[in-house]
């Protein structure tokens, strides 16, 4: 996924208008912090892990969580962010040892497709969850018989998640189309 | 917003990486079909204001609507759909019309943002109101006292909406990302 300089240097070509616009970004994409391979990016990876966690505990720990699809899509989006959060992260932390990003346009635009997924689930589910809490709580006025502060806290997570999640699509995105 | 010709012409400075990096997205920015200005940028402003328009009627013309509080924001949010979208196509009408595009980075900022802005509320009322409509439906069995078939249709509408949005965001943004 990184461009170690294995293979042999050919002479660099006349520098044409179509050259300059590639070769330039290169030099960006290391600058952007937030992206793949970077410490802002690390960091950004460990804050969804920790609120889809969260969500994924609060929500899975309510005894009438499975009688509501919207809490059980919850659940099952807040369960898929952790494993992609968690692997990004572990490959983060792989790149920053090693000192390399990844410049390999084909990674970073898996990344970007993988955020843009995993993040637009976790919205949906936070925003159908958010529909039925507000439901429950101002529109039937039934916060008695139910668990509105766990559905709440949960369903924040994940809004939470989705706001971390965000930055790395865009930075990723950013970086592909600026290439 | 479009740039005519109108300042006196400047010798061209010695074309260096930076210069090339500016000048080469200027002749990218025209071919793309879907952007601000361009006929396919048009038709999805057509699309985005037809379904939003349609969510909305569909929506209020049903009696109990202002009891759910999603319902009434997704009411909300398609009235807004709809301002942004026929606001957009009366621009999009008058570049055609003139034969001008929109090269300006701040206007072309300024539409991506209010892409973003109205495409996230109409997704977020309309996961809501699925969520609320599923709970109905599926889960609580109770669609012969609701208007389920109305409610199904304008969320329906909502999800088309947000799909005719996207790409109109992803090709500014694509557009500013790439300068």
């Amino acid at each position: 996924m990184s461009h170690p300089a294995v293979h042999p240097v050919e002479a660099p070509p006349p520098l044409t208008t179509e050259n300059a616009a590639v070769a330039a970004p290169r030099v960006r994409m290391k600058d952007l912090q937030g992206m793949a391979g970077t410490p802002g990016g690390l960091v950004l990876r460990l804050f969804q892990s920790f609120f889809a966690i969260g969500a994924f505990l609060v929500m899975s720990t309510t005894s009438d969580f499975p009688s509501v699809t919207a809490f059980r899509f919850l659940v099952a989006a807040s369960g898929l962010q952790i494993l992609w959060s968690l692997s990004l992260a572990m490959l983060d932390i792989y790149a920053i040892l090693v000192k390399r990003n990844f410049c390999n346009c084909r990674a970073v635009s898996l990344f970007a497709a993988g955020d843009v997924i995993t993040s637009t689930l976790i919205f949906s589910a936070a925003c159908a969850s958010a529909g039925i809490t507000v439901l429950i709580g101002n529109d039937l006025q039934s916060c008695s018989k139910n668990h509105c502060a766990q559905f709440e806290t949960s369903t924040g997570m994940a809004f939470m998640t989705w706001f971390a999640a965000l930055p790395s699509f865009l930075l990723n995105f950013w970086s592909l189309a600026s290439r």
